[in-house]
C-alpha cells in the first residue's frame, strides 16, 4: 500500500532521489538528510506503515536485520566508536515523517550528538502495575 | 554462551530478580531500573551477545517482533502516546552494560524526556563518498 501524501513513500519508489546505500524488494535505505553525525541512514520499507505498531512482523525481523548488517558497515568504513539504532513512534517519541523507519546513526567518543535520556527511578508501585498486567495478559 | 561478568546473563536466567514482563527460550523482558518514563522496559537474549553487530540474525529478527509487540502493550496499557525503540552499541553510542538489549520506551507528549538529536547537515563530500562505497561494495 502506498500513501499519495507520503514524502517516504516517494523515496522508496525511488520518484524522489535520495543517497541510497542499499536496496531490496522490501527495503530501502538512504543518508538521512538531516544527520546527527556523518553517515546517520534511514531504513525505510517500500510500503506504507505508519509506525512500528503497523509494521508486519516479517518486515519488523528484516529491518533488523538490515538495521544489524548497515550497523557493522557504517562503523568499520567510516571509523566509528558505536552506533545508536532508533525508531521513534508517535510525535511525542519525536517521529516526524509518519512511514516506518529506523535510524542508524555512527557515534564517535565525545560527539555529544545525541544525549540520551536522564535515567529515573523505578517505584514500587510502577513496577507492581505492570508486572501484575504483563502476569494476567501475557505478551503472545 | 554466558559471560560470568554479565549483570543481564544473571538477569537473564533469572539468578538475579527482575520485573520481567515476558519471557521466552531465548529472550527475557524486564522494567528498567533506572527509567526514563514509566514502563521503561528493556529486551535482553538469554545468550550473551555484546551487541547488535554480535547478534544472530535470527534473534535481530525476533528482538524487534518483541518490541513491536511490547510497544503496543506498553502504549495501549500505560496510556501513552508514543514509543521509543532505541538499541545502542559501544560506550560512545550510551551503551552501559555491554549485553545486548533494546529499550522500548513510552513517551507522553512534552514529556521533554528524551530529546533525540539536533539535525545537522548532509553534505555533498559526505553523500558521495558513502554512495560510492555502499555501490561498490553493496550491503548483502
Amino acid at each position: 500500500m502506498r500513501n499519495e501524501n507520503c514524502i517516504f513513500c516517494k523515496i522508496a519508489a525511488g520518484e524522489i532521489p535520495s543517497a541510497t546505500l542499499y536496496e531490496d524488494e522490501d527495503f530501502r535505505v538512504f543518508l538521512d538528510l538531516g544527520p546527527a553525525n556523518d553517515g546517520h541512514a534511514l531504513i525505510i520499507p517500500k510500503e506504507h506503515y505508519a509506525n512500528l505498531l503497523e509494521l508486519p512482523e516479517e518486515l519488523c525481523g528484516k529491518a533488523m536485520v538490515i538495521a544489524k548488517k548497515l550497523a557493522k558497515r557504517l562503523k568499520d568504513f567510516t571509523g566509528a566508536d558505536g552506533v545508536n539504532i532508533v525508531n521513534n513512534n508517535g510525535e511525542a517519541a519525536g517521529q516526524s515523517v509518519f512511514h516506518f523507519h529506523v535510524h542508524v546513526i555512527p557515534r564517535w567518543k565525545n560527539d555529544g550528538k545525541f544525549p540520551l535520556w536522564i535515567p529515573g527511578e523505578l517505584t514500587d508501585e510502577v513496577r507492581d502495575k505492570l508486572v501484575e498486567e504483563f502476569k494476567k495478559n501475557p505478551l503472545v
